[in-house]
């Protein structure tokens, strides 16, 4: 039950160095989320953001930087469910390069109200549609 | 011997839902590392990456986002040193705005020659520098 | 009447050729906007946006880049006001570093309501202080 | 003879009024130039910046902003080309939605030498590449 996504690494997205600036990076893994959560929750992010007013803002990020990923590069990122709490879920991405692991992360974001910035419960269906995508064993 | 530098929170690093978006965040914390490195090793960030040939890429990185930063904040970024290595070193930033935690993290960068893309050990009047920021003790 | 101010350009602008990114450019043009819109009308870009619901979108630009900025560079930008319309208003918008140009761009933004998304008016007070930036002369 | 891609607005590219931010846009619009090139030159942008150590940097941009592209829209982006020079290229770009136009822009690259920062003509086969894109008419 894991998603994929590829993208390029774009001239946009690369340093003075030539290679991917790790916040433009973690944009990309934010970018495959954001495919991840339309294709999982069956709702865009416009719907979900601008007519429901939730955001999913990220709480926790550990990432490891394993190999540089160059212009051009094309990044193939899957996004794994590991863990969904009440209002939260922890995603795992992984981010390579023809077989090369460029980056692994792990991130936690909470269903939150754009209004009040509180946390919200997972709607049902939302929750239901999550757990199919649980491993059988917590990492 | 903890370095600090006010940034602000502009349009620009904001998303739909008018707080920071989080990978302009961690741009915002390598703003402030960039301003660091100028101040402790005495060379610019020009004449390290353009002259020298070097860099210092984000091998590992842990964050805790606390509480949203909006659009207009004044972004006060702590940077310590934490722990120095053969080539690599331990840094700890801290965002507040008027006094209230928006993140912490914990970055490992490594100085790399960007020809060869391998690490360099620190030369000595780098590491000299460095060491006056050590802690007493290494957390 | 002319509104300046200094920002570096930053590691995170810039591009594998060492040279600052065009839409970072022109996104350094926007933060002088954001400053100078400030010290102008007399009211932060987050009451502007978030309690007022106002915007000022970008309908016409128009630059010249004339020689490049570098890494480290301060980029001296100037805001000027050369017309100001109904519910519009065209500025001028100049950075240079060390003397030397880097680019010229002229912008019409558009008071807009952001929930209709129609064009509005300048309130009276705001019209007022706009006009005691008018050049004598409509360029 | 007009080159299309289609690029998502995405939530990175979006500003606290829910619409893409210009200079968000203008990557974009950079993002579909990366890809016309490509596959007009028949050469990779790293290979093209980083091996032959050559860049396309914009001198000129006029851009209408005619309509404001929101988060989750699909961009279909053309190119094509309006005039040659001897080293330099006039480019308009076309973004649109589902049949309406977001922005028209047009653009004058460069070929330069990125070590010396000086112009360069374009090599024989380029330019009987870029020759077959020119309309019967200069605009």
């Amino acid at each position: 039950m894991t998603f994929a996504v590829t993208l390029p690494v774009r001239f946009a997205d690369c340093d003075p160095a030539g290679i991917a600036y790790f916040p433009r990076l973690l944009a990309l893994v934010d970018a495959a989320i954001e495919d991840w959560t339309a294709a999982t929750l069956g709702i865009d992010r416009r719907a979900f953001h601008l007519d429901r007013r939730l955001g999913l803002p990220t709480v926790s990020l550990e990432t490891r930087f394993r190999a540089p990923a160059r212009l051009g590069d094309r990044l193939r990122l899957t996004v794994a469910v590991e863990a969904i709490g009440h209002s939260s879920i922890r995603l795992a991405v992984t981010a390579d390069v023809a077989g090369t692991t460029c980056l692994e992360t792990r991130l936690v974001q909470v269903l939150t109200d754009l209004d009040s910035m509180q946390s919200r419960p997972w709607p049902a269906a939302w929750r239901a549609a999550l757990d199919r995508h649980l491993p059988e064993t917590v990492p």
